[in-house]
């Protein structure tokens, strides 16, 4: 019996109350959550007000949440959370391709794309050819990996945000690769785009001086058989956002030249190779 | 400029993000919260399976709020956060009534009853005699005081949580002190009761071996011109809980021998003096 819940040995008092037979890492899981949710009230010696206003910005939080709007994960977005929990299951070899932030816009499911489809169905957007292989760590190819793209738009916006304006898989596509690991199709480049603003982590964004954009980027989600999933973005060098990316996706090796192109109805090109690590 | 996010410099990168002329005690407070989050994430190795059931977790518990559910607060509470935050503003000099939780069934505006009035409407549960004095630090009496009290009913719920069942105020008053500083008024002995634990909270309790019983209590509420606000419990010796509240919030100086009573219509009687603190 430790005694009544204090000040001096509150997170001690509260783990203590868990079951013995308990999941165990449950029980590591939120001990350790409880120390430091314990901790932080008493290093800021938070006051009731600051505790109210935090209860009230998580239950708006929660309710701002849809089929189409996940303000929780922009919240651990903003916050560094996601590409932390990213980088600490996801520490991979020199060489290899680097992970970044999932994020909430990809679509499971889309049709299978012949290679050198153009996934810009819309039109509009300036005409970028990508290209490159899926290797190994020893540049071997890597046949049949799936590899499922996906960015904006021309004004910003994914096509699942604009389910009546967008055309169904605008900006998306999923080719598998042959015996030489390679793949090309065409999009477009895509644009610098603000995170869904108007809701609590708008607010937070703004209390905290920070603007909501992120710099330009193609999404990629690449599996293969026997390899690492590999979840990144292409980022476009150049871009004004890529040293102040407001959920802190952006690496240094995932920044890429998107070459000018003398064309008619091309006007870029992206070449990048996808390294993956064997499970 | 301090590069790409890393594992290795999360929180600086992020903490670096806020603007130079934000308000400080926001700078203070996120700079700890974002410290303690990542820490908190490194030290368990998070994997995103936990950190997509966290995301869903926490926006069941922000779905489930209503006007009458606040699943945050139980969150709170249930980790010890509540009674944490009380304990780091309210220390208070020996011999002061203690504080413990607010807890989310108070309601405010309610109607003055003159001493003496049975707070009990629906005439169900063991009748009890509240009694005593509110007093300074040097035992003077504290004329106008206002003492809002609250229980559950002898069914374990709140008028609140069953408009449809119980009168409206049942269980509930408000008294203002004489010269005399005493009090007196007629409920019930309180009894023990499960928070609600139908929803994401109930379920982190079962998978932390915990009950979600409080021991039987008596809310007080009590303000007076020029004296620390005082929100605390009495609770009623030899309860089943007092040890195990899911809250924590028991304080040894808050547990009351209610005395049995020889007589027809009163069975029990609770005397307790609330000592006030200056401003």
């Amino acid at each position: 019996m430790l005694g009544y819940f204090t000040e001096v040995n509150s997170v001690e008092t509260v783990n203590a109350r868990m079951g013995a037979t308990i999941n165990p890492r449950v029980r590591q899981v939120m001990s350790s959550l409880v120390g430091h949710l314990h901790a932080f009230v008493k290093d800021v010696q938070l006051t009731q007000e600051e505790w109210e206003y935090a209860i009230n910005f998580l239950t708006r939080t929660g309710q701002i949440c849809s089929d189409e709007r996940q303000e929780f994960i922009l919240l651990s977005d903003t916050l560094g959370v996601s590409m932390l929990v990213d980088a600490v299951n996801n520490r991979r070899p020199a060489g290899a391709t680097e992970n970044t932030v999932f994020g909430p816009f990809h679509v499971a499911g889309g049709p299978v794309r012949p290679m050198g489809y153009n996934v810009n169905l819309d039109g509009r957007g300036e005409k970028c050819l990508y290209r490159g292989r899926v290797v190994d760590l020893q540049g071997e190819p890597i046949a049949g990996a799936r590899i499922d793209v996906w960015s904006d738009s021309v004004d910003g916006f994914y096509d699942v945000q604009q389910p009546n304006i967008q055309p169904k898989w605008n900006n998306r596509g999923t080719f598998i690769t042959g015996e030489d690991g390679a793949y090309h199709y065409l999009g477009i480049k895509p644009v610098s785009y603000p995170i869904p603003d108007d809701g609590p982590v708008g607010q937070m964004l703004i209390a905290l001086g920070r603007h909501p954009y992120r710099p330009a980027h193609m999404h990629y989600l690449i599996v293969a058989e026997g390899y690492q999933k590999l979840v990144t973005h292409i980022f476009a060098a150049g871009d004004t956002y890529l040293e102040s990316d407001t959920v802190f996706g952006v690496k240094k090796s995932l920044i890429l030249d998107f070459k000018k192109v003398e064309g008619d109805s091309i006007q870029w090109e992206a070449a990048f190779d996808f390294v993956l690590v064997r499970r």
